[in-house]
């Protein structure tokens, strides 16, 4: 496990807005203490009240002056803007926590390293600037390592991009451990990592590398783990992804895989790509890295937030009699059905 | 067209070893000048006799200080090493040369731009250091444009790394040429990049951007060809690298494909996978594209360097009944069969 951080999180003006999702992710998943989130919109409010979905109390201050007075160990920016960008407001919170000599993260396309202000006013106060896309230094290539962990490694693989595939490997390791197992999350994009706080960006990495990024990432757990779920990227479908996706695919050499699908989705969301059956979307995982080490489809997670409910339990039966695995909707069902069937493969 | 090189080419101690693929391929293939190859080895002969297959003549000589007076404008690293690093022996030889003012050409992953010392001492001397695997800036995500090139696209796939695949196409180019088509190679690694003058070594590209690098090499092919020649890269089979061959499989959206594959070689060389029979290798390859944009395997180029002639040409019969493709080794019995189902497929 990484040291846990005390995070503020910095969303001024956007807590209630999707652009907040890094900031609702780190809430609802994220195994780090968060001692205020700082939006002056809602001073004074808890978190619990404002975004009671995320399940998360926290008191939401003001500024970044107010939050120091907490003890964080770092603030995290909590949003994903469009482009990418720094939000123009947040710069004078960010200098304030820098010059606290407070850790600054983010998951920003532009770097806090690449910015001459915060680098230098960092390098004053002694304050570190985490950039989670960039990626490590000394990334090795696939060795081979990865075949012999003790862990059972799973992976979420899937018809399209965007359709779930980290929240589901979240909900199964919260499942796991309610269960008494000792699942790891493994990230492999930038809310994943924030979450967990650590992983690989692996789209950021160098093709040559990639699967030596996956293999990397799955040598990393905790000597007490004993199920692996590794974050999905892309899909073997997609025209333009699908190379991280194979090197997630051969470098994690997983064990099993759990196959993500959106229910109201039959193409691939950017190119004329038709989904194939689930059974044999399932089969062409299987056969891609059979040559390599056998790896079984185990369970099937639907998306089916588009449908109502009558519809979502429709498809979820009909996933399951098209694969004969256990299909469900881990966060609208929950993921102990899932969970079981890993299991069962970890057994 | 590049402006001509006159090369001293380094192999310290490789010089015979299929690492030195790089040297190799500017040997046979390169259209810039040899004055020295530099193998403390084999000193004092000739290439012609070393590696009397490359047919290059040009002295061997003990080290960079020999090579320099003869007159060379580069001096290029002539290994491909695991990992990519600058060999420790190479070490002395580059400084003698950078200090001579020649310049230096590598297609090491391990960047002649990134060592201090050789920078140093470069901008001492007004050196040039080339490192040919350094991507452009600005590879666009892929974008499905290579769907609409007027060109028939061919893709070299294969069974391993380092069976030819680079010289299979080359050849290809050559009888192409001489039988009066307007075929060109494109360079997808860093000796073909050598002998090109143009290309991307696909490798180096951050894996999101790997489809596109390999589209933009599609469409930049020159107006007036007709057959599109695309260097591959590794395999699909090859724990390692395969991510970067499954961005060219989608990226280059190939029309056809020619099988590559070492007659003498029944497993991935540093890992433990068998290859299949060919058939099984070429379906798996039209299977794995099928979805995305289907193309067939037309031909099968076997390299039998390491077999007589009797069991050469048994091995080309037994993959011509096994595949029911044209089979042949280009190298040595000449590519004209092959290009003749590239037309084929083309017309």
């Amino acid at each position: 496990m990484h040291e846990k951080r005390r995070y503020a999180i910095l969303t001024e003006g956007y807590l209630t807005d999707r652009h907040a999702k890094t900031a609702h992710g780190v809430m609802q998943y994220g195994r780090d203490d968060i001692v205020a989130v700082i939006d002056s919109t809602y001073a004074g409010k808890n978190a619990i009240d404002v975004v009671p979905h995320l399940g998360r109390s926290s008191p939401i201050v003001a500024n970044a002056r107010e939050a120091l007075a907490l003890g964080p160990t770092s603030l995290l920016l909590g949003v994903a803007t469009a482009g990418g960008v720094v939000p123009p407001a947040f710069r004078v919170q960010i200098l304030d926590a820098i010059d606290a000599g407070v850790e600054i993260v983010s998951g920003l396309h532009e770097f806090l390293n690449d910015d001459e202000e915060f680098v230098a006013r960092a390098k004053a106060s002694g304050a570190k600037l985490w950039d989670v896309r960039e990626v490590p230094d000394g990334i090795p290539l696939f060795s081979g390592e990865a075949y012999r962990v003790p862990q059972t490694v799973v992976l979420a693989v899937g018809s399209d991009c965007a359709i779930g595939k980290m929240t589901v490997m979240l909900e199964l390791e919260r499942a796991g451990r309610a269960a008494g197992a000792r699942p790891e999350f493994v990230a492999t994009g930038q809310t994943g990592i924030l979450i967990a706080g650590k992983g690989i960006a692996v789209d950021r990495v160098i093709s040559d590398f990639v699967a030596g990024a996956a293999e990397r990432l799955v040598l990393s757990v905790g000597q007490t783990t004993d199920v692996t779920l590794v974050e999905g990227q892309g899909s073997i479908l997609h025209p333009a992804y699908a190379p991280v996706t194979l090197g997630l695919l051969y470098g994690c050499a997983p064990d099993c895989f759990v196959l993500c699908h959106d229910a109201a989705r039959n193409r691939i969301e950017e190119f004329d790509v038709p989904i194939p059956d689930l059974k044999t979307l399932a089969a062409m995982h299987e056969s891609w890295v059979a040559p390599i080490k056998p790896a079984r489809c185990v369970a099937v997670a639907l998306n089916t937030h588009k449908l109502d409910e009558g519809a979502a339990r429709a498809a979820i039966d009909n996933a399951e009699r098209d694969t004969g695995l256990p299909a469900d909707d881990v966060v609208r069902f929950g993921a102990d059905r899932l969970w079981r069937a890993i299991a069962k493969a970890a057994a």
